[in-house]
C-alpha cells in the first residue's frame, strides 16, 4: 500500500506553492482541503468510492481540484479529450461504462446528448456529505484511463495504475533530478499522459506546476526567460513556436531553467540547433499512453551527438528490439514497472504484453552505444502537433459513407504540425471531395479530418490485399 | 522485474564518476568490468548463482567490486561486522547457513574456525570462468541480509530485497533532491545500512562516492569545505570530530555541500547549532535495518524549530504511533515499500510485520503538525558510536558465566558515543570485575563489552518479575 498522494503531499510540505494560474496560486494544504470538499460535493452527487468516472474540461484549478476530488475517492478515471467529436466521446462513455461525466461548464455542449453529468459549477455547489477518504491507495490501483487508437480496430481504454504512474515519476527524477525550488510549466493538455504524468509528478516530487489552459506563447516564453520555471514539456510544435519567440527577442532561457522535455514524435534537427543557441536545454523522449509516460530520453548533451534518437531507456526500464538477428531493425518492446496492466472495455481481454513486454508496434534499432533510434511509429501513426492520429480509425470512418469503396490514409509533412492526414479514396457512387470532408468533420475530431481527399482508381496493396500505406505516400 | 542495477547504470551513464577512494577512481563501466570479471571467478571457486554467501572486510573498492560480483550472481549476501567477536560471527554464519564467506586478506584471522573462505587476493587471482549474468532483478529478491539483534533472543537475521533497497533510495531522493553532480561521503561500514544504502543510491542516483575505510577527520572535512561532495552521513560522535575540526580551522561547509543525514540516535541540540554556525545542513533521520536505511527526516530548516524530532515520513512510507486513544505516546509502527518481508535463519517463520505495519518497539508520540518524536529505542537499546546495542545480548553473556545468578544492562550517558553500556550482576560465587570483563571480551564486540560492571545484592523488578532497566539506569 502506498500513501494518498494528496494528503502524503499535503502533510509533507503543507505550504509549498503547488499550483499557479494566472494571477492566482495554491499551496498544497490548500489543494488538498478544495479537492477533500469536492470529494465530499461529489458523494453528495451519487459518486460511489472506486466508480468509473469520466471527467473533461481544459486545464484549469478546477479541473486539477476534480481530479484529485475523484482520486481521493478511488474512482477510475476516464480522461476525455475535449478536442473529439460527439461520436467520438460516446464510443469511449460507452466502452469504459463511466457512470458519468465531470464536466467543465464551458464544455457541456461538447458532450453527446442522455450522458449523465454534472458540472464543475453544479459540483462546487452541492452540499457536502462526510465520507471516509482512503489513506492508502494499492499499487494495482486503477487511477487514469485513457484511450488511444492502435493499428486496427476501435479506441482502446488504456489504465494506467497507481504503480505504473509511481515508476513514472521515480524513473524520471533519476534521470533529470530533483530540486526543491523546481516548477514545471504545464501547458501540454491533462487528459494526454504528457499533461497528467506533471501532476503525478508535481505531487511525488512537491514541486509547483504553472498551468495554462491556452498556449499563450509570448508569456510562457516570458517565464522561461525569466526562470520562474525549470521544467516543461513540449512538441515539437510548440517548441518552434518558443523558439520563434525568443529569436525575435533575441532572449535566452534563463540559467533557472533547467530542461524542456520534447515528446510526441521527432523534433526537427533544426530546432535543437536553435534551442542550442537560445541555451535552452531540450530532452528528446519516447512514451506513448501505455508506459504512463516517457520510457527513454535522450540528455541534451547527446542531443547534437545523437540526432534523431530516443535516448537511453529511464533507470527501471528495458529496452529491446524484436527482431530475429538481436541487432538491426524491428519492433521495439518496452519492459518495467511503468507498462499497463492493459485495456478496459471491450479489448478488456486483449494482453498488452508478451512475458512482461509491451510490444509498440514501433519500429527501431538500437545502436552501438545504446541509444534508442524510432524509425516508424505504429501502424503508420501519423503524428500532428503532438497528438497521435491513426490511419485506420480515419480509414473506418470514410469506409461507413455509402459512396466510399476503398479508403487509405498517410501523413503528410507539414512545416507547422508535423505531419497531417490525407486521404485516398476510391469512389462506388459519384460524390465531391467536400462533401466527404464534411462527412468527416461530423464524425472526426478537426485534427484527424483529412486536410486534402485525393479520388484515385485503385489502392496500393501488397499480395495479401493489405494496403500499403507506406505506398500511399509516395503517391 | 528490475534492471539488474549495475549493468543498468553502467549501460546510462558508463563514463560518469562512479567510485574515489585515496588518490584512485572509477567510472561506472570500469566497476561493471571488473565486478563482472569477479563473478566470473568466484564461479570458477563454485560460487553459485543464488547462492547465500556471506561477506567482510573494511570498507574499500576491493570491498565494493567483491559485493557487486555477488549481486550479478544474484547471490543473498550476509554482511559481516568485522567488528564482532569469533563467537558473534560464528552464530550468524550458523544461523544463515551461508556457503562461504568472501573475506578481505586482513579480516581473515578474524573469522572464527572451520569456515569455508575465499580471500579477496585468492578471488582476483582464479581463473574466470563463463556464466550467464542476470540481466534483470525480482523486486522480491533478497540482496542483502543483516543482522540486527532485538528485544529478546538472538540477532536475527535481517532481508533486504530488491524492492526494499528501490523504495528507500527512491523516497529519499524526493525528498533530499538530485542532481547530476552529486557525491556522497561514505566513512559510514558498508556492513551497516547506512553504508549500503549510500552504494544503493550510488547505483540508482548515478553520483559517486567518496569512500572511507577510517574516519580521517581532516581529510572528511576538508572535503566538506572544498566541496568535493555534496552528502554524507554520520553519527552524532563522528558529526562532533567534523564540527570540532571546523571549528579549529575556523572554517564552513562549502555551498556546494548540501547536506549531512545523520541517523544512529538523537543529535544533541548544541552540536545542530554549532552546525548552523559553520553553515552545515544536518537533516536528522530515523530509520533501522528492517527498513532499508531511513523511515523518517528532519528537514535542516526544522532542524531548530522541532529540536530533538525526528521530522516526517519520506514520501512512500507511512508513521503511526500504536496507543489506544490515536494520540499521545506508544508504540512507533512504519509502513511501505521498504519494510522487510522478514527473517532467515531461527526466525524464518517470525512475522515482522501485523497487517503490513512494523512494530518497532520504538516509543514516541507524533505532535500537532505530525513530526514524530523517538522517546525510546526499542527493548532500551543502546546507542553507542552509532552501533546499537541490546542489553539483552550482553545480559545473556553475562549470564552463561557460571558465577552471575541476575545481570542488567542499561546505557549510561557519555559524552563521546553518545552511551556506552554498563552492567549490573547478582552473583552466586566469588569473582571480580575485571574477570567477568575479561570474560565479555571474549564474547562480545569491544563496543558492547560493559564499561562497568556492578555487583549489587537485587536487580529491579516488576511484578511480573520483568527486569526494569529504566530503573537500573536511575541507580
Amino acid at each position: 500500500m502506498y500513501p494518498n498522494w494528496i494528503l502524503q503531499r499535503a502533510y509533507l510540505t503543507p505550504t509549498r506553492q503547488a499550483l499557479v494560474f494566472h494571477e492566482q496560486s495554491w499551496t498544497f494544504e490548500q489543494l488538498k482541503e478544495q479537492s477533500l470538499q469536492r470529494a465530499h460535493q461529489l458523494t453528495t452527487l451519487g459518486v460511489q468510492q472506486g466508480s468509473r468516472v469520466a471527467i473533461m474540461g481544459p486545464s484549469t484549478p478546477y479541473f486539477v481540484m476534480m481530479l484529485y476530488a475523484c482520486m481521493h475517492l478511488q474512482c477510475e478515471i476516464v480522461l476525455l479529450n475535449r478536442r473529439l467529436t460527439k461520436e467520438e466521446l460516446a464510443y469511449q462513455l460507452a466502452d469504459s461504462e463511466a457512470v458519468m461525466v465531470l464536466v467543465a461548464d464551458e464544455d457541456q455542449e461538447k458532450l453527446p446528448p442522455h450522458v449523465q453529468q454534472y458540472t464543475f459549477s453544479t459540483i462546487a455547489n452541492s452540499a457536502e456529505m462526510a465520507v471516509d477518504i482512503a489513506q492508502e491507495w494499492s499499487i494495482q490501483h486503477t487511477i487514469s484511463i485513457m484511450y488511444t487508437s492502435g493499428t486496427t480496430g476501435f479506441p482502446k481504454g488504456v489504465r494506467q495504475t497507481v504503480g505504473n504512474h509511481q515508476a513514472s515519476a521515480t524513473a524520471s527524477v533519476l534521470n533529470i533530478g530533483l530540486q526543491t525550488e523546481d516548477a514545471w510549466l504545464c501547458a501540454v493538455p491533462l487528459f494526454h499522459i504528457s499533461g497528467l504524468s506533471i501532476i503525478v509528478r508535481s505531487l511525488l516530487y512537491g514541486n509547483a506546476i504553472y498551468l495554462y489552459d491556452q498556449f499563450d506563447v509570448e508569456t510562457i516564453t516570458q517565464h522561461i526567460i525569466d526562470g520562474d520555471v525549470t521544467h516543461m514539456s513540449v512538441v515539437a510544435v510548440t517548441l518552434e513556436r518558443i523558439l520563434h519567440t525568443l529569436e525575435q527577442q533575441n532572449a535566452q532561457a534563463s540559467p533557472r531553467f533547467k530542461v524542456m522535455l520534447a515528446g510526441g514524435g521527432p523534433v526537427p534537427v533544426d530546432y535543437l540547433q536553435r534551442a542550442y543557441q537560445r541555451k535552452l536545454a531540450v530532452v528528446q523522449t519516447y512514451g506513448m499512453t501505455e508506459t504512463a509516460s516517457q520510457t527513454a530520453t535522450l540528455t541534451s548533451e547527446d542531443g547534437l551527438r545523437k540526432i534523431g534518437s530516443a535516448g537511453k531507456p529511464l533507470f527501471f526500464n528495458q529496452l529491446r528490439i524484436n527482431e530475429p538477428n538481436g541487432h538491426g531493425e524491428g519492433e521495439i518492446c518496452i519492459r518495467g514497472p511503468h507498462v499497463t496492466p492493459g485495456y478496459i472495455g471491450r479489448y478488456a481481454d486483449k494482453s498488452t504484453t508478451v512475458n512482461g513486454w509491451l510490444h509498440t508496434g514501433d519500429i527501431g534499432y538500437i545502436d552501438a552505444e545504446g541509444y534508442l533510434f524510432v524509425l516508424d511509429r505504429r501502424a503508420d501513426l501519423i503524428i500532428s502537433g503532438g497528438e497521435n492520429i491513426y490511419p485506420a480509425e480515419i480509414e473506418n470512418v470514410l469506409l461507413t459513407h455509402p459512396a466510399v469503396q476503398e479508403a487509405g490514409v498517410c501523413g503528410q509533412e507539414d512545416e507547422r504540425w508535423g505531419q497531417v492526414p490525407i486521404a485516398f479514396v476510391v469512389l462506388k457512387e459519384t460524390i465531391t471531395t467536400e462533401q466527404l470532408q464534411v462527412f468527416c468533420q461530423q464524425k472526426l475530431a478537426r485534427y484527424k479530418v483529412p486536410k486534402e481527399i485525393i479520388m484515385v482508381d485503385e489502392l496500393p496493396r501488397n499480395g495479401a490485399n493489405k494496403l500499403l500505406r507506406r505506398q500511399l505516400k509516395k503517391e
